[in-house]
Parts: structure tokens; C-alpha cells; sequence
């Protein structure tokens, strides 16, 4: 088959057949967590940059996390304003904690937010996240633990201190008879952009939970960018005009990590066919962008991470 | 072959049979370009964000070249200072100049730096960069066309708006009796960091370049890393006990454009041994950190990049 290369107007519409499976992704979801039970903002540790965003994406999760040294973030994000810092304190802090300056340690501490030292080199913050997450929703186990008065923070909650939540974890997908798993929305802030292999190992655990714990749905918000995998098949990206217009700038179909067919897309200013994408060749689909006015498709045979250039200073209005 | 990882105390001394075939490179000298002839340093449209490092550097290249919007970037670092932006013109401005604003276009056009425009949507700034560096110091056609008084800005200097650049790299590539080619240290501002298929096009070009133009050494410098494309075979790469200590912190090996399986390192925290390393699977070498005292041996039977943390701060004593 032929690749092609065509390059549509600004705004077109897009057809598909009825014949044609796929799903269906709202752009705005991935974002917003309205009533959404099973969701998670996770801090990472880079400065908060999406001050104008940050507050109200913070009443939109159901349970936020700080990745060690992310508390530290989050408490320098509230400045001298205590009343505002108070007001919004994570649920758990969590890592090897040491990044954790000892007085955000002793201010979250004092007001009775959970926080649990995993020292184990061999899994990074990101990943000890992701295990408390699992276990959060998931574990009866894990909830008997944290509510045992006896364990408590002196007692790391009574979970080993090297790898407790690693282990826990491997048990509870060992068990035959399952306890409920819910899918889990994971919107990380500040994975991306700060030192570069934090960066890769952020964009790597996109691939690895859609593998491991296909049950999370991982994303990540940056100053720039929102940032998903698109796993194999054929996905229909959904957006209102006016969310478009207002918020969405370029987007890039970006084979990280291992080559990528793209069957077919439709409603981007270039769209392709039979597209042998590659970082090594050079050929990338960067730069590009919605053209499609009620839509934009995408089949591609492989994984592949796409971003999503959103303007986060109106991203605040739709929030 | 077993895969292994294997770890170091923080500190200890490699050895290298003598029969181990090895390129040697030191850290250094991807920054430093100290009596180079043929080094670029080339400025990308984002925020010049290394203020302690950016003037030193500037002095120690050869050319320095801004894409598009780069000159904005450029134009903007100097604030309110006339005279140091005076003092510091770019050689070139090229790109398809729809992020140059007017007055940054009409200051440095006025103070004749000579500003090519080149419109095709199918070559990126970046490329259109690379073309120009390669004719820069390698074409004398190019030289000729630049020289000549009735081509100017204003005729383009006689170069194909569209894409004259990339025509005149062909042409010269395809001579039969080709001009000497130089090879040529590139050293990249501001491509990692921003959007993110900008930082994936960015980090491609790694790749593309090492084939299509090997004489050309590409590296960026970030806020944070310094990163590098090692290429297949073995490498080591040198640096001072004093400089390590001073300015390096982590380390990645990245295999961003596909699997890679990496034989042998000697001198990391935690080196390994016939390692099959890939983003999907989530196995990737990234917070590792240099434990040689004399270097560090690495053997990659295919590409890899490889980020090197540098604290930018202490990076001026040694500019």
C-alpha cells in the first residue's frame, strides 16, 4: 500500500463509515473528573507551572498524591498564603522521601496526611505511586492497614519499608479470587519536561500500565502539552469547537520507543495513510493539528504517544 | 547471555584491555568548542532559560544561527540593554519567519545579519538550520550567492524562497566531485523542553543527522541535561574528577527511537551487562549516574541517546 501524505483545509468534515469500529475519547475527559470516583491528580516533583489551571483541577480529582519531593511543590506552590495551603492537602505523600524537606514532612505530617517511605532504589517515585493508587481503590487489605490505629505514620502504616507497597501490590494481582479493580483516571502533573531521563521514564510508564495495569488510565498535563498513549486500533478523538478554538494548538502522533504503522487518520491538517512512522528515519508527525470540525480519527497498528497542545490559560474557564 | 546489573560503589576505577576497540569523547567537549573553526550554536524558539552559561558560550562558537522565533528568544534575552544585544548579532536568521516579530526582523535586518526565508510547511526550522549550517562550510555556491551585491535580503539572496536551502544541500550532496566536507560541532538551544513534538522532532534529528550528515555532531543543552546520541559500538567517554563533581548529576540510556540492547558499561552506579533496554517495556537505564574515576565505558550494539544532568550554574567556571 501506498503512504500518503494529504494536506486537507483548516476545517473539514470527517466521515465514517458505520462499518468502522473504534472508540470514542473526549479531549475535555481526560482533563476534567466530574463525579468520577476512581480518579487521581499525581504531583510530581517539578515546580507547579500551571498556576492558573492547578487550583481548579485540584477540586476535580477525587484523591491527590504528591510523589515525594512533589510535596515540596505543593507547599511552595501556596506561598505565605497558610489559609489556602491548609485547605488543600494531599491525601498521601509517598517515595523514598529524599527529596522531602523536613518541614513539609513535619507540616503534612502534623495534619494528618498519610505518608509512607518506600525506600527501595529499584522502583522510582512514579512507580511507587501507581502502587499506592492501585491499592488505594483496589485493596481491602491496603484500607484495614492505613485505619489500623496502632500502625500510623511511626509504624509506616505497617508496610514494609523498603518495598511494602511493591509487595502488597504483587499480592493483591496474585490473588485468584479478585476483589473489585475499578478504572482508575491518573492525571500527572510534572513528569515531562524537567530532567530528561524523568522525562522518558514518565513517557515509558504510559506503555507499561496500558500493559500491566491496563485498569489505570494514565495522562499528563504539562505548561504545554496534554499527553496520551493511543493504543493500537482506532480511536475517535472528540472536542467541542469552541474547546478547540480556545485551547488546542498543535498535536503530534509520536512513535516513542519503537516504530509505528498508522493505518489512516482523518481530520488533521496532514493527514496520512499507510504511514511508516519512525524517530530514527526522522519521520514524524509533528506540527500537525485538528482540522476535522467534528472530530479527528486515527487507526494506527502500533501504541503510539500523541500530544496535545493545550493552552492552559483558557483551559481554566472549561474547568 | 544472562542480563545483569550490577551495583557500584560511588566511586571506583575502570580498566580496559587493551584490546578493547573504543572511541574516546570527552564531556566536555560537546559544550566547549575552544579553537573550533566549524561549531555552530544554534538558538531555537524558546526562552533562552541557561542566563549564567548563555554569554559564555556565545563566545566560545564559531557561528551561532537563530531558527525563526530563536532570534525573538535572542532579541528578548538582552532586555533593556542596547549594547550587549549590539554586541551580540547572530550570523543568520532562517526559518519560514512566521514567528519573527517585526521589530526583532527589522533590528537585525538594519544591522545586517543576513536573515533567509525559506516557506515550505515540509521542512521543519530545524532542518531548514541544518541545510543552511552544511552550505555554511561546505558550498561555495552558497558563499557566492550571499556574496553578491545585487542578491541582498530583499532578493533573499538569491535563494528559492520555498526551499532553495534544501535544493542547494542536494545539489551540493549529490556533486560528483564533492568540496571538502568539515565536520561540524552543532550545539542546540531550546529544542527539548517545549512542546512536546518539538522536543520529539528535536530528539530525532539526533538520529537522522548521524546518518544523513554524519559530519555534523549535534547536541543540546538544556535547563537540565546535556544530551547526546551514542552511537552504536563502544565508547568512552572522559570527563574530570573535578568537572564529574561539580556539574554532572544523573544519567539516562535512552532507547527513544527503538529497542536496544546495550552489551556492556563499566563505570556507572549501576552498570549492566547484555541488557535488552526499551521504553514499552518499561526497562530503561534512567537516575543512573557516573561511579568511574577515569571515565565511562559504554557498549550499545544499537543507538541510543544518553542525557547527562549539568548544572548549568557551576558549568560557567569551566566556559
Amino acid at each position: 500500500m501506498t503512504e500518503q501524505c494529504i494536506e486537507n483545509d483548516d476545517n473539514v468534515e470527517i466521515t465514517l463509515e458505520n462499518t468502522i469500529k473504534h472508540r470514542t475519547v473526549n479531549i475535555q475527559d481526560y482533563i476534567t473528573q466530574y463525579n468520577n470516583d476512581y480518579s487521581v491528580l499525581l504531583i510530581l516533583n517539578q515546580e507547579i507551572a500551571i498556576r492558573e489551571a492547578f487550583l481548579k483541577l485540584w477540586d476535580l480529582y477525587k484523591i491527590r498524591i504528591c510523589a515525594d519531593g512533589g510535596a515540596n511543590r505543593l507547599y511552595d506552590f501556596f506561598e505565605d498564603d497558610e489559609e489556602l495551603r491548609l485547605k488543600h492537602l494531599p491525601d498521601y505523600i509517598v517515595g523514598d522521601l529524599d527529596s522531602l524537606s523536613d518541614n513539609v514532612k513535619e507540616y503534612y505530617s502534623k495534619n494528618h496526611v498519610v505518608i509512607i517511605r518506600q525506600s527501595t532504589q529499584y522502583s522510582t517515585d512514579f512507580m511507587k505511586c501507581v502502587q499506592l493508587i492501585s491499592l488505594h481503590f483496589n485493596s481491602q487489605t491496603f484500607k484495614t492497614l492505613l485505619s489500623t490505629e496502632t500502625n500510623g505514620i511511626a509504624n509506616n502504616y505497617g508496610i514494609t519499608e523498603l518495598d511494602g507497597l511493591l509487595r502488597l501490590h504483587k499480592e493483591r494481582k496474585a490473588q485468584k479470587k479478585k476483589e473489585t479493580i475499578h478504572n482508575i483516571n491518573v492525571l500527572a502533573l510534572g513528569g515531562i519536561d524537567g530532567r530528561f531521563d524523568q522525562t522518558m521514564h514518565s513517557i515509558s510508564q504510559l506503555y507499561v500500565l496500558s500493559k500491566s495495569d491496563s485498569y489505570i488510565k494514565l495522562s499528563y498535563l504539562t505548561p504545554t502539552d496534554l499527553i496520551i498513549l493511543l493504543p493500537s486500533g482506532a480511536t475517535l478523538l472528540k472536542y467541542s469547537q469552541e474547546f478547540k478554538n480556545d485551547c488546542i494548538g498543535n498535536v503530534g502522533l509520536l512513535p516513542i520507543g519503537q516504530p509505528a504503522q498508522i493505518i489512516e487518520t482523518r481530520g488533521l491538517k496532514w493527514d496520512i495513510l499507510n504511514w511508516n512512522t519512525s524517530i530514527p528515519t526522522g519521520k514524524l508527525s509533528s506540527s500537525n493539528r485538528f482540522a476535522g470540525s467534528n472530530g479527528c480519527y486515527i487507526h494506527t497498528k502500533d501504541d503510539l504517544v500523541f500530544n496535545i497542545e493545550i493552552n492552559l490559560k483558557k483551559l481554566s474557564k472549561y474547568l
